[in-house]
C-alpha cells in the first residue's frame, strides 16, 4: 500500500523524487499518519498540516549535517518517518517504541529535544552560534508555529539573533491556531501580513475544502489553484515591521502545500546573510476532513474511528477538568469576582465549561504562562479572584512569576494543576512531578491534592474564602472517584481516616490514595492491619494528626512525584524535628525521568502500582520483625 | 534646604505649582536622592532619570485612585518621595526602613510589589481587566524602562493587551539602557525611531552636558534648548510596526526631561481608548555628573562620596564573581569550545573581566533569562561549552528551560548562581533562597556549594571535564577566604573535613561553612568536641562519608536556603533510608520571606550565625543529655 514510503529509507531518498511522485508520497505519509494516529493516540492535525513542509525542508537541507529544530515537537512525526524510522511508526508513544516528541537518542536527525513550546529561536540561535564558533559551515533552522510565536521566549531569541546577525532561518508555520484558535494582536498581525499578500485566510478555504472527499487525495492542488497569485517574496516593507523592528529580514508569505514554491524560498534563504523569517501558510488536519472540520479536537487525540472521527474509548466519566470548571461556573453565579485564566489550553483544561457559561470571564491569554501568572495577580491586587488552569508540567513556565508576583504579595491566585503526577503517551516533558517541590518552600503558599472530584469540588467552594495563594494539582489519568459523599466543608491541613488500622499508616497524596486503598487491602489479606490517610492538604501539614500518630506503627508516605522537594521528605522533617513517628519510607519517583507509555505501565516501572507498594511495604515490616530495629 | 521638598506630604500638593516650581522641586529631589543613596546605597542613576516623568505623573494621575505599576521597582524612589514618605526617606533600603522597591504594606500608593524586571505590564493588564469587570473607572498605567522591554513577558502582555483593546497606558522610559547598555535588535529599533522623529541619541549629548557644572542646576533646560524640535505626537505609522504589530498605538518620543510636554502627552492618553504607548526618553543619572558618565557603575551603588563619585568602603578582596570569571578567562585560553553568557548582567556577574580577554565569547541576551538558558542549551547541544552566570534570585525565571532544555538532554551547561542566599539591602525579591528545591530534584543535575575562591576555582575546572548539567551557587555578602590551598582537584560528591571532632557533626553548605567553623570555636569553648564537614556538594551526596558517619554523634546541617526542598530535608531522607544517623537539625530559613537591611542582621534575625546556631546546638545537646532520647 505504502510502496513509496517503503523505500525511504533516508531523507537523501527523496532527492531524485519529482513532484508528482512526492504529491504521491505525501498522500501515502497522510495514510500512515491517520492509521497509526488513530490506533496509538496522538498529534494529528499539526501533522497533517506539515507533510508537504517536511519533505521540503528535507529536499533542501541535508540533516543530519544542517539542523532543524522542530518548536513544541509533536508536529515531527513525518521527519521521523523519513528519517529511517518508518518501520517503527507503528509503535509511536507505546511504552518502548517511538516518542511522539524528537529524541536525541533516537536518532542523530533529532538535532534538539522539543515538548514545550516556543523555545526552537532560542536553541537553534544556540546551535548556530556554535556552528560560527567552531568555523563551521551548515544551515540551522527553526520551525515555530505561530502559536508558538505567542510565547515571550519567542521574541526574547528574535531580539538576540537580530541583533548578533547569526545566519539562522525561522520558518513560520502559520496554519492560524495554536491548539485552539490563536490569540493575541500578533495573530491578526499575520492575518493582516496575509490579507496584504493577496491570500484569504486559510479558515475560509475551510468551505471550498469540505466538499471534496478525504484521505490521501491531493488537497493542496486545490488550494494552489485558487491562489497562484502574487509570489514576488518580499512583500511590502512597511507591513512588516514587527519582524523587521527585531532585525529579522521577512519573506512570504508562502504556500505550505506547494513544495516546488517552498523549496524555492529555502533554497534562497540559504544564500543569504543574517537572520531571516519565511512565513509558511499551512492547514492543521490538511487532507483529512474530519481533522480539518474540528482542528482543536485532532490535535492531541485518542485513538479513534478513521470513517467517522469518534473516539474509541468510551465516553468517561466528567474529567477532573470539567468538574473543576463545572464548579467554578458554578461559584461564579453568586461571585462576580471570578474569573478563569488559561494560557491557549481551554479545551484542554476543561475551561470550555466554564467559557460557555461565562465567555466574559475566561481569559485565553495565548501560549504565556509567566504573563498569566503575573496578570492573575494584578487581577487580584485589583480585587478580583483569578484562577489559572494550567497543565502542570507548563506551570514550570510561570515558576518566578508564582513566587514573586503571587506569593510574595500573598494574593489570591488559585493554580489549578491539571495532568500532575505521571502522565503518560507524551513523555517526559508532559510528566507533573515537580509542583510540589516548587511550592512546598514557598511562604504562604497552600498546596492541596483532591483525590475525589468531591474534594476538588470542596476545596474550590473553600478556595474562594481565603486570601492567599493556593495550588490545586490533580492527575490526568486517574479517573476522579466520587467518594464518600459529604457535605462537610473542606478545611486545610486536616486529613481525612479513609481506613483505619493498627500495623501501618499510609499518608497517601491525590492520586496515591486510591492506590493506598488497594495496597491496604492486599496488605490486609496477608494479616497486615492498615490505616490509609488522605493527605489531601500538601502544606500546611496536618499538625494535629502528625502529633497524634502512634510510634510504634510503621508509617509510609506515597505520592506522584519526586522524591526530593516532595511530600515524603517535608513530613519527614517535619517529624524528625517534633520528636514524632517518622516515615519509614517514602513511596516517590526516584530521580529519574520517567518515559512515555501507557500510564499504568509507567506506574509499575516506578514501582507506585498497588502490587508493588503492598510487597515492599510486606518485604520491609518483615525484614524489620527479623533484623529488628 | 529641602523646603519645597518637607511641605509635600501627598502628591495632590504638586497640583498648583508653576513649572517653575516644579523645576525647583526637581533639584531639591535630586538632592534627596543623591544624599541618601551616596550614605545608603542604592539604586541611583535610575532614579535621578525619572524625577521629571514620576513629578508628571502624578500631576496628571490621581493615586492611589489611579495605579501606576513601576517595572522592575528600583526607580520607585521619587514616588516614594512625594507619596508622604520624605520624611522616611533617609531610613532606605536600612534594616526596618523603607524598602527600596514599592511596597504594599508600606503605602496604598505602592499598587503593585516589582523587584524582578518585565512584570509591569501584565500586572497592569490584570489590574485594567479587574477595572473593568467591576465597572469601575481609573486609569492604569505601567512604566517600564527600554532594558525590560527585553524581556519575553512584556511581549507577551503586549500582545495580550493589544488584542483586548483594554484601555491602559504604557510608558516606555527610554534611556538607552537596562543595567549595561541594551543589547536586542529592539534597541536599535528604538534608537530608529527617535532618530526618525528627529532626536539626538541621548548619548551623543552626554558630551554636551558633561561640561557643564552638577547637582540641583537643572540640566534638562539644556536639553530642552537644543531640541525644540517636532512634538507631533505620532510619528509615522510605518516606523511604529513593532507596537502597531502589537495592537498598541505608539505615541513620542517625548522629553523625559519636559514635564509640561509630558503633562500633555499623558492627558491625551487618557482621553483615548484601548491601548497605547508612550516612550519618554530620559537620561540615567540626569543631574549628577559622575551618574551620567558612568550610569552602570551608579545603577546599583554602594555607599559613595558625592564629590568625586568613589566608593566609601575600601576595596574588598576580588568578588565571586570577578574570580569565576578569571577563572573562566584561564580556562578558556587552552579550551575554545568555552562561552560565557550574561542577561544583561556583565558587570554584577563579574563577566567583565571574561569579556576584556574574550570579548566575542560573552553573550548578552538581553533581560532574558529563559532563553539565556535554551540558548546555552543550544549552544552545548553545538559542541560548546556555556557558562550562565545569572543572579540565583533571577535564575528562577529559566526554572523550565533549565529543566526542559538542559537537564532532559543532560547538555553539560553550567549555571553559575551569583548573589545565592540570604542577599541584604534590596530585600525579598532578590535573595537567592529556592535555589536547591530548583535543582535537586532534577535528575542528573549536579549541585555544587563552594566556601572559598579556591573551591570555585576547582570547580570550574572540574565542571570542564564534566558532561552533564551542574550549578555553581555562591553568595554575594561573604568574601571568598583563601582557603588552605592545594592542588587536590575537586571531586564532586565528596565533602572535606575541615575540623575533627567528637560530639557533634556540622555538614555545612557553602557559605555557612565559616559559621559552622565559628559554630564549632564556640562550642569547643563549651566541651564539646566538633567536627566541621564542608559539604560543598550537595548533589550528588557524598554517600561514602554519610555512611561512615558514627551514630552516637550529634548530626546538623546548615545552609542558607529554604528548609523545605534544601539540603537538610534531602540529607535527612537518604540517612533515614539508609538507616544512617540523620541529622537531629536542619538549620536553614523557616518558612517566611526575608525583608531588606543588613547581611548579618539579617543573617542574626534567621538565626543563621555563629552565636545562635553554638547556643542552639549546645541547648539541644544539654536538653537531651538531661532528659534522655
Amino acid at each position: 500500500m505504502s510502496k513509496m514510503l517503503e523505500k525511504i529509507k533516508s531523507p537523501r531518498d527523496l532527492d531524485g523524487m519529482s513532484y508528482e511522485q512526492l504529491e504521491q508520497l505525501a498522500g501515502e505519509i497522510r495514510k500512515s499518519l491517520i492509521s497509526t494516529v488513530s490506533s496509538n493516540g496522538g498529534h494529528l492535525a499539526s501533522n497533517l498540516g506539515v507533510v508537504e513542509l517536511t519533505l521540503a525542508l528535507h529536499r533542501v537541507f541535508h540533516m543530519p549535517e544542517d539542523k532543524v529544530v522542530f518548536d513544541v515537537g509533536h508536529q515531527s512525526y513525518i521527519h521521523k518517518i523519513i528519517t529511517g524510522r518508518y518501520d517503527r511508526f507503528s509503535t509511536l508513544r507505546s511504552y518502548g517504541g517511538l516518542s511522539g516528541f524528537p529524541k536525541r537518542c533516537e536518532s542523530p536527525y533529532d538535532c534538539f529535544e522539543t515538548g514545550h513550546a516556543s523555545t526552537a529561536i532560542s536553541a537553534a540561535l544556540g546551535m548556530a552560534r556554535a556552528r560560527d564558533y567552531q568555523n563551521e559551515h551548515y544551515d540551522v533552522i527553526a520551525v515555530v508555529g505561530d502559536g508558538a510565536l505567542t510565547g515571550g521566549m519567542c521574541y526574547e531569541a528574535l531580539n538576540d539573533a537580530g541583533n548578533s546577525k547569526t545566519n539562522m532561518i525561522v520558518v513560520l508555520n502559520d496554519n492560524e491556531m495554536s491548539i485552539a484558535p490563536n490569540v493575541g494582536a500578533l495573530s491578526q498581525y499575520l492575518t493582516r501580513l496575509r490579507i496584504s499578500a493577496g491570500w484569504q485566510s486559510a479558515k475560509q478555504h475551510v468551505r471550498h475544502l469540505n466538499q471534496i472527499p478525504v484521505i490521501g487525495k491531493p488537497l493542496y492542488r486545490v488550494i494552489h489553484g485558487i491562489k497562484k497569485v502574487l509570489r514576488s517574496l518580499v512583500v511590502r516593507d512597511n507591513e512588516t515591521g514587527f519582524f523587521e523592528a527585531l532585525g529579522f529580514e521577512y519573506y512570504g508569505p508562502i504556500n505550505g502545500h506547494d513544495i516546488e514554491e517552498m523549496e524555492k524560498a529555502f533554497r534562497q534563504a540559504r544564500y543569504r546573510k543574517g537572520p531571516c523569517v519565511i512565513q509558511v501558510l499551512t492547514k492543521k488536519g490538511y487532507g483529512y476532513d474530519k481533522a480539518e472540520e474540528r482542528p482543536e479536537a485532532f490535535h492531541g487525540t485518542p485513538p479513534f474511528y478513521v470513517e467517522t472521527g469518534y473516539r474509541i474509548d468510551k465516553p468517561q466519566s466528567p474529567s477532573w477538568g470539567h468538574i473543576m470548571a463545572d464548579t467554578l461556573a458554578d461559584l461564579s453565579e453568586n461571585d462576580k469576582r471570578i474569573v478563569a485564566i488559561t494560557a491557549a489550553m481551554k479545551l484542554g483544561t476543561g475551561l470550555d465549561h466554564f467559557a460557555e457559561r461565562f465567555p466574559d470571564r475566561l481569559i485565553d491569554v495565548g501560549i504565556a504562562e509567566e504573563h498569566a501568572a503575573t496578570m492573575a495577580a494584578g487581577l487580584a491586587a485589583g480585587g478580583m479572584r483569578p484562577y489559572v488552569a494550567v497543565y502542570a508540567s507548563f506551570f514550570q513556565r510561570c515558576y518566578d512569576q508564582m513566587i514573586h508576583d503571587v506569593c510574595m504579595q500573598n494574593l489570591p491566585v488559585v493554580f489549578l494543576l491539571d495532568r500532575s503526577g505521571i502522565g503518560g503517551e507524551d513523555g517526559q516533558t508532559h510528566h507533573g512531578l515537580f509542583d510540589f517541590s516548587m511550592t512546598i518552600p514557598v511562604p504562604g503558599m497552600t498546596v492541596l491534592a483532591p483525590s475525589s472530584s468531591q474534594e476538588l469540588i470542596s476545596m474550590l467552594r473553600w478556595s474562594i474564602g481565603q486570601n492567599g495563594p493556593c495550588v490545586i494539582r490533580y492527575p490526568k489519568s486517574i479517573k476522579p472517584v466520587q467518594q464518600q459523599k459529604t457535605d462537610r466543608p473542606f478545611e486545610a491541613g486536616k486529613w481525612l481516616e479513609l481506613k483505619a488500622g493498627m500495623d501501618v499508616i499510609l499518608l497517601a497524596v491525590g492520586s496515591m490514595v486510591p492506590k493506598a486503598m488497594d495496597t491496604a487491602c492486599i496488605l490486609e489479606q496477608h494479616g497486615i492491619s492498615t490505616c490509609v490517610m488522605n493527605c489531601s492538604t500538601v502544606k500546611p501539614l496536618d499538625e494535629e494528626y502528625l502529633a497524634s500518630m502512634p510510634q510504634n506503627v510503621q508509617v509510609y508516605t506515597m505520592e506522584e512525584h519526586m522524591l526530593a522537594g516532595g511530600f515524603g521528605e517535608y513530613v519527614s522533617r517535619y517529624c524528625l524535628d517534633m520528636g514524632y513517628n517518622v516515615p519509614a519510607f517514602c513511596y516517590a519517583v526516584r530521580d529519574c525521568y520517567i518515559q512515555h507509555g501507557d500510564h499504568e505501565r509507567l506506574i509499575r516501572d516506578a514501582k507506585l502500582d498497588a502490587e508493588s507498594l503492598a510487597e515492599d511495604i510486606y518485604r520491609k515490616m518483615k525484614g524489620e520483625n527479623a533484623g529488628g530495629r
